[in-house]
């Protein structure tokens, strides 16, 4: 049976268990990790290791690199035992959250693109030991990851030493979905031939040097996704608003009958558009996208998507299990890649994309921040946000309109963290409506983003505001000591409403 | 003689005075100027235009696109003529920058790369009258920019209609320095396969329907850029930090002998690094920037430089005069293409290059702000700095620590504008040092910041705010109510110093 999973024979003979292989970790290294949320993450080897550092009970720091998030659990375990010097580049769990926030770890929110290169260039250090998911070695050694791809093949390029989770709870009908393409150094690079959303220019295995592969272990627990979050009244309202967006812009002739290939973040709103396709006019349209979730296999078995490409499958519990069982189903339609592929910023470019994202805040001027709450506390990370946000043919961020049951506004005067320029946002959803800031100076905007996306009981708070700024004149007109009040006050009072 | 410069019999016809070709352009309609810089932009109509529209006494306002600047000359006086409604995506002008900061231009700061997918997409206003300079229009009727491309490509293939300003003062000696290349629309685009500097990979003309040019205006005025700001001591001594930093990546072998193409914004530290090339060890240097300055050409005729593409050459009236008459010396070195190619992500990316721009002020975590004082009022703008910045292998942010004799400290505990994120600045100069910002998280970057590139009469403030900032807590500590005092400070009192 493992000889179908583990087909090259020599490599037969470094099967360990977990315990040994955790035993290669030390003091210091960097351990580049699979996993692009939940999925394909590594699932044994970091619970081995907190057990064995506990139990040693010695000092020990490692740095933590992944494609994105991974499960709660891993992140979450690895924060408790505060083992963690340096993670990169994104995390999204409470535990991990709070070690950040605090400053014991050293978090580096990176662009989803960027990490590979800056390993190329030397520019952050370099993974001493690559963990990866896969369900199976290939002969020639070779590694075929499983539910995501993330950043596996750069870790694995450049890891001195090599261990393989192969998990046999990944099924192996996972094999081909994969296309791996390293773009290889800068300056000595060809173009990445891609230029079709579901077109295949790489390998379905991330090739290896089977001399690297120091131990596999053999596991066999799924992945562990949390729940997708259902649509709301609000998002669907949100979700509405973005679907009659886009049939306009088909009827003025901006955009095909098939849109363009779609991106979209994780998360409630997104999930709420894509629902909002199920029940749209819309057909044959395309993904390309880093996380694929429910709502895209959804739409591929209503027959609405014709190809997607992402570099996971973040999927709920149920529909895993359900994707997972009728691979074959899908296989011509989906795509993995790794993730300087899904967010590479000249394939973006290149295929025009509509990307929609999610924001925490945006400012009157169309300033987003992603990831800072009230312009400190790290939630989760800028991600690949960045990435479709700058190149994207079309840039959407949502936001409810209002947090925190309305004490927070969630459009300010200025946000407190910039994520994203006014330069990268096209168009801002709220419940209250849309905002399409195209062809728009700052000041053209301010007036636009409060009356269409402001939530009402702030509206006249902003208008006053911008009142005031328009007297100090500018481009981007502010009073400059009360751009951050609002936030202040919030932090200080508990409300942004004046009064 | 202009049968040599106007090569298509039919179009000889079309040839009228610029008083004729300026009573085609109505009050509303949209401008596509070519220029990028003072180099290569129209120089008849626009003053003819402004004249007209005096005389006529009537409301008259069009919108003006170029490549980025143009003369002060011609920005100067659209903006005292007040005809212009929307002005996009750069410019530099005392008096067009008056008109923007009173609201009365609706200015588009863009990035450079992204008019012309804005312009394809349909995001902006199309293009009605493109009006270019041209050293010559070929037999088939195509046309051989001047000393820019800029945008002419594009303003050229969707204008309506075509005014030609054919330049015989500008040396016909230009034709076979461009490449132009048009990657087409988004979605149905061919990957663009520049893999070298300096390789071409288009025409030397910009192919047009012959049938759209209306009317061809000769004129024989020189180009009219600005003095190059010598570099002063705190401008070389920012240079020599820069020039160390390179030399030390070359020693730890992150970089090649002859490093990685090199980018630098226009101004006087851009010119002072150029200049330090001069004496320095490097060799078979080459350049992938927008601007090609005077430094350029002393590194080529130093044999420093191998190949420099650009999309403008900026002279001074000196070195523009030596060079137009030596063109056949630089001729195989030298490329002009189109800023979308100049400044594309993807390009960018391929290549790796270094790229060094300026800023006005960075704040401690390291965030950019190149464009607003006091994050209100529009210096310049964004221009090229966002798609080097973001795209480039390593990233230099240079700015003196200190503006207006001291009274502004150019590293504050948060940017009053944000430009450029943490997440695309590798590297800040000062005259006080250099912080290499690589690998580090938010927390360790401020001490580096504040030790290495503050001025000393600043250090013992920042220091104060950060340790305040640190009893708060997050992932990057703020005091929010007092994260943009400095600035209200200076606003109210002309300071930002304590006490
Ligand atoms: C921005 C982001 C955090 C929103 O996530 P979400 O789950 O859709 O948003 P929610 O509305 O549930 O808000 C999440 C939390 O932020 C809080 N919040 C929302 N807006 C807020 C604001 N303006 N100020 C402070 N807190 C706010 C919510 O109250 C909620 O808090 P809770 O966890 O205590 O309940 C998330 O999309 C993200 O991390 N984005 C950045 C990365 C990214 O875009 N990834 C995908 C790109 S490819
Ligand atoms: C940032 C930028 C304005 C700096 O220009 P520069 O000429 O090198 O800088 P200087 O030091 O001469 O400063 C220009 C002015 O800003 C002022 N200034 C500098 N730092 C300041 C600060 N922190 N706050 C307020 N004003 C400041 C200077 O006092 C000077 O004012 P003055 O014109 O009244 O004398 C310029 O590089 C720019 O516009 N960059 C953005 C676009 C770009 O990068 N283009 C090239 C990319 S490819």
């Amino acid at each position: 049976m493992l000889s179908q999973r583990l087909r090259n024979a020599a490599l037969q003979e470094r099967v360990v268990t977990a315990e040994e292989a955790c035993s290669w970790i030390q003091d210091g290294m960097t351990l580049g990790l699979s996993g692009f949320t939940a999925a394909g993450d590594v699932k044994v080897i970091p619970k081995v290791l907190v057990e064995r550092v506990k139990r040693e009970g010695k000092p020990f720091k490692v740095n933590v690199y992944t494609g994105a998030s991974i499960s709660s659990e891993i992140d979450g375990i690895l924060a408790e035992a505060n083992i963690v010097n340096m993670r990169l580049p994104y995390q999204s769990e409470k535990r991990m959250r709070g070690r950040i926030n605090e400053g014991n770890v050293n978090y580096m929110d990176q662009h989803l693109s960027h990490t590979a290169e800056l390993l190329r260039s030397g520019a952050i250090p370099p993974v001493d030991i690559a963990i990866v998911e896969a369900v199976a070695i290939t002969e020639e050694g070779h590694i075929v990851p499983s539910t995501s791809v993330g950043n596996s093949h750069i870790f694995l390029s450049q890891a001195k030493e090599i261990i393989v989770e192969l998990n046999v709870a990944q099924p192996l009908a996972l094999e081909g979905v994969h296309d791996i393409y390293d773009p290889g150094h800068q300056g000595s690079r060809q173009p990445i031939p891609l230029t079709q959303a579901g077109q295949r220019v790489g390998t379905t295995a991330i090739a290896v040097d089977p001399a690297k592969i120091r131990g596999i272990v053999v596991t066999d627990q799924p992945d562990v996704n949390s729940a997708i979050v259902p649509p709301d009244e609000e998002t669907e309202i949100m979700a509405q608003h973005l679907l009659n967006f886009l049939k306009d812009e088909v009827v003025a002739g901006r955009l095909g009958p098939n849109l363009a290939p779609l991106q979209s973040g994780v998360g409630s709103v997104a999930n709420a558009v894509f629902h909002g396709f199920l029940s749209s006019d819309f057909k044959d349209l395309e993904v390309y996208s880093e996380v694929l979730q429910d709502s895209v296999f959804e739409l591929l078995d209503a027959d609405k998507i014709k190809v997607a490409s992402g570099c996971s499958f973040t999927l709920s519990p149920k529909k895993h299990e359900e994707v997972m069982s009728n691979l074959d189903k899908y296989k011509d339609k989906l795509v993995l890649r790794p993730q300087e592929l899904s967010n590479n910023p000249g394939l973006i470019r290149r295929l025009g994309l509509i990307a929609i994202n999610t924001a925490l805040e945006v400012d009157i001027y169309g300033n987003v921040n992603s990831t800072h709450v009230m312009g400190t506390q790290m939630m989760n990370g800028i991600g690949g946000s960045g990435d479709f946000a700058r190149n994207a043919r079309l840039t959407f961020f949502c936001t409810k309109s209002y947090a925190k049951n309305g004490k927070i506004s969630s459009i300010v005067p200025m946000v407190s963290h910039v994520d994203h320029t006014e330069h990268d946002v096209d168009i801002i959803v709220t419940e209250q409506g849309l905002a399409d800031l195209r062809g728009l100076s700052p000041r053209e905007r301010a007036k636009r983003i409060i009356e269409n996306c402001a939530h009402p009981s702030y509206r006249p708070q902003l208008l006053e505001y911008f009142e005031e700024a328009l007297q100090r004149g500018g481009h981007t007109p502010h009073v400059i000591e009360k751009a951050l009040s609002w936030h202040g006050k919030f932090v200080k009072e508990g409300t942004m409403l004046a009064g």
